[in-house]
């Protein structure tokens, strides 16, 4: 994945300053490289345009650039240009969800999540999102085209609250593919899936919740709900299934929850979907105790057909459906959106109002193109095929290199035990420039174990289960 | 302004219901023109296409359009098809920020707002943005046309949490013209400016804090403060200046405020600018008592070269900076921002991961190619010219109809006094067809009186004053 290279700041260089001008344009490479404002693999201006944008001469140029070289901060690509290094030295940031996490760092979401931005996916068998070149841009491009040609208005206009009209209608045809009965006015767009769920927890949730929680579940998730003042109540969410009714029905009766924010279908980070007889004792247990459903529907297009959803048996009473195009069409575009009843859809458009007034009609046009012309369809078969091979051949790896499947490998994301703790093997793998997603990142209540998330489509790697192998014969023999 | 007509839900029409099937289809047509999904003004399909949708005869669509048409809800335009009619026995939904609200309707920013997306800003002279057409669809497209080509990533990418680097760049220089020293890592893009004032309520406000705000001010971040468990201290604004410092001085004695929110240059709604002198004194007094300020400058590219900005005095210290391209570029392109201390921008930054993720980088890069290449500028030249004309014309107008202008008229917007309860005149004025935007809804206490809120740009009917007179008679006659 290239990354545009940022001019650096316009301000001159200081001809009469003690510091030699190289010294003082590498200097300011340098910050922007420890900034990440040049992120790894970026290209830097070429000495010609780099020596006429600074009015400095091209010696003076390749002296900075020798300069940062020597610092391991620059790399020279034969032919090429020079590119800021996949520096090994400096743990590169970690990946989304599931990112490692230096050990002198201390483990945060949020700082999770900052990192997933410019991680460079084939380093990152533990990333939550599927590599750059899966997606298709020229579909986007040509999609956001047709956006724009129809409705330039759509340029000046602020958007309607609710989200663009032609998308809503859009996705009330594909939730009653699945089953959901939503008329559009039960439909909000959100900026990703992310804001749906923020909306949620603000509009819906008060601090001091008790939240019921699928545990091992989403980390960013459990900080979001953290950092609004909810109450987390971990159920564990068996490998193969559902959440534990037992324990989820003492937890209810013990604390008064007053939601449970759960991901039915190709659950993160086990790959598990729920049955519909689990579906359906879920939804008694939340008619008994007066329970909120937020079903994240984050990978509904990597799921079999005919999956069962809480919000499809329950009409969208007391579920709200979630879900959004960032995973497998565009993450930039922003477009979710969420499905409730129509009184706290109302709601929420209000609280979208104050948040973020509306959102950008043209991605949600351009949206609604691709689901209305089946492309959506269509590019989902193929990552699905592409993705089917890609676990095959993970698969393979991990089993050779002695890992064991806790839950059936499928979807995106295979949930594994190594026999080791996963979050001491984090470091000498990201010492190995490895990015993994250790299993304390998905507990709720952090706790270290020796599960790990691999993420199908950039685990196919061998070397990486080689040195996965190495480095936990290494934890085991020290 | 051209409406896109949705089709109908897919749902199938009822064939063996009671109800006849024309019935049937007009009142989904109904339906979806109550909820505003099709808008004044918006075509329906023609009767062939309606027809063939929903599988029903041409005789079943015209019998249906024609139920319609004698509800009052649709009218024949002459060879060109049916259209949701600009109805006025329904009232039109209000303004932004100062449309009317039917009197039977509770006064509620959030409902105000709702209604501004499709209002027809010829008949909203108190609407709170310029007319759709003063924008330049042409440098929109053209600017966006060369982010995707630049850099067609940017469609596969999370953006960078912090918003895209080269737009962040671009701010600083911008800054800069304003007198504003910020480093690109102090700067943080948003959806609009309202994104950053509500991620700056939620990460550095707490519930329950008191915080400053102007009275008059803008009903909306009222609203948003309020709806966060803030309380108000409203200061009372000066017509042609600033806060009143006295009073401001005991509020924080008093009640020992956490923040002050103000729009500092053409303050919504009076127009009215802070001099040197009393921006120097309020961050005096700020120091004192550990104040965070909050400068709201979204009218900043109308405002005078050189009017002097807190954020600038104060250098970033305890002032936060916000602004955006909404109104004079792009609403839909949702492009804000923030500039804060470094410390401040790396929190904030956490809470937009948490609230949206990332932003599009896609029209930030277009903003930033319209910001390095000048454009913005002379578009924003284009449009002051054409704001002054309407200004004087607007002013000339008002004057002859009896207006008195509380505040010399500046900026986009007039405050201005007629001599009886804005509030009841609201109605009267509503079921002529005009929006207008009583004082009422910029208090921060919700006192009603004889002021209200002009647009120039949108004030320039002479048709509008003829009835704000007769209305204004009638009042007083009553």
């Amino acid at each position: 994945m290239s990354t545009n290279t940022p001019t650096p700041p316009a301000a001159p260089l200081q001809r009469d300053a003690s510091l030699p001008l190289a010294h003082q344009l590498a200097q300011r490479y340098a910050e922007r490289i420890r900034q990440r404002l040049l992120l790894p693999g970026a290209r830097l201006p070429s000495v010609r345009e780099c020596a006429r944008h600074h009015g400095v001469s091209p010696h003076t140029v390749v002296a900075a650039y020798d300069q940062l070289q020597a610092e391991g901060l620059l790399e020279a690509r034969r032919q090429r240009g020079f590119f800021v290094r996949e520096t090994r030295a400096r743990p590169p940031a970690p990946a989304l969800a599931g990112g490692p996490v230096p050990r002198q760092v201390p483990l945060d979401a949020t700082t999770l999540i900052r990192g997933m931005f410019g991680t460079d996916t084939t380093r990152a068998p533990g990333s939550g999102v599927l590599p750059a070149d899966w997606l298709d841009i020229g579909l986007l491009q040509s999609a956001l085209r047709r956006a724009q040609a129809g409705s330039p208005d759509l340029h000046v206009a602020y958007g309607e609250p609710a989200g663009d009209a032609r998308l809503r209608l859009a996705l009330t045809r594909r939730l009653a593919d699945l089953g959901i009965q939503a008329a559009p006015e039960q439909l909000l767009t959100t900026a990703g899936a992310t804001q749906a769920l923020d909306l949620i927890t603000r509009g819906l949730l008060q601090p001091g919740d008790a939240v019921l929680v699928d545990d091992p579940g989403w980390a960013v998730e459990f900080a979001r709900l953290a950092n609004s003042g909810m109450r987390l109540l971990p159920v564990p969410r068996h490998p193969d299934g559902g959440p534990d009714l037992t324990v989820m029905q003492q937890l209810a009766e013990a604390h008064h929850p007053r939601a449970y924010v759960t991901v039915s279908v190709l659950h993160n980070p086990t790959g598990s979907s729920l049955s519909a007889a689990q579906a359906h004792t879920i939804l008694k247990l939340a008619d008994q105790h007066d329970l909120l459903i937020v079903e994240d529907d984050t990978y509904a297009f990597l799921a079999p057909e005919h999956t069962v959803r809480l919000s499809a048996l329950d009409g969208l009473k007391r579920t709200i459906y979630v879900s959004g195009f960032s995973k497998f069409l565009s993450p930039a575009w922003r477009v979710g959106y969420l499905a409730a009843s129509p009184e706290r859809t109302q709601r929420l458009i209000d609280l979208k109002l104050l948040s973020n007034l509306t959102s950008n009609a043209l991605p949600e046009r351009a949206v609604a193109h691709v689901l209305d012309q089946g492309q959506l369809r269509r590019h989902a078969e193929r990552v699905q095929q592409r993705l089917d091979a890609a676990r095959s051949r993970s698969v393979a790896l991990a089993e050779r290199a002695g890992a064991r499947f806790v839950s059936p490998p499928r979807g995106l994301f295979g949930w594994i035990d190594v026999g080791v703790d996963t979050e001491r093997l984090a470091q000498p793998l990201l010492d190995a420039g490895w990015l993994t997603a250790p299993g304390v990142l998905f507990s709720a209540t952090r706790q270290p174990g020796s599960l790990m998330r691999i993420n199908f489509a950039t685990a196919q790697t061998a070397a990486f289960w080689r040195d996965l192998q190495r480095c936990i014969e290494a934890l085991r023999g020290g």
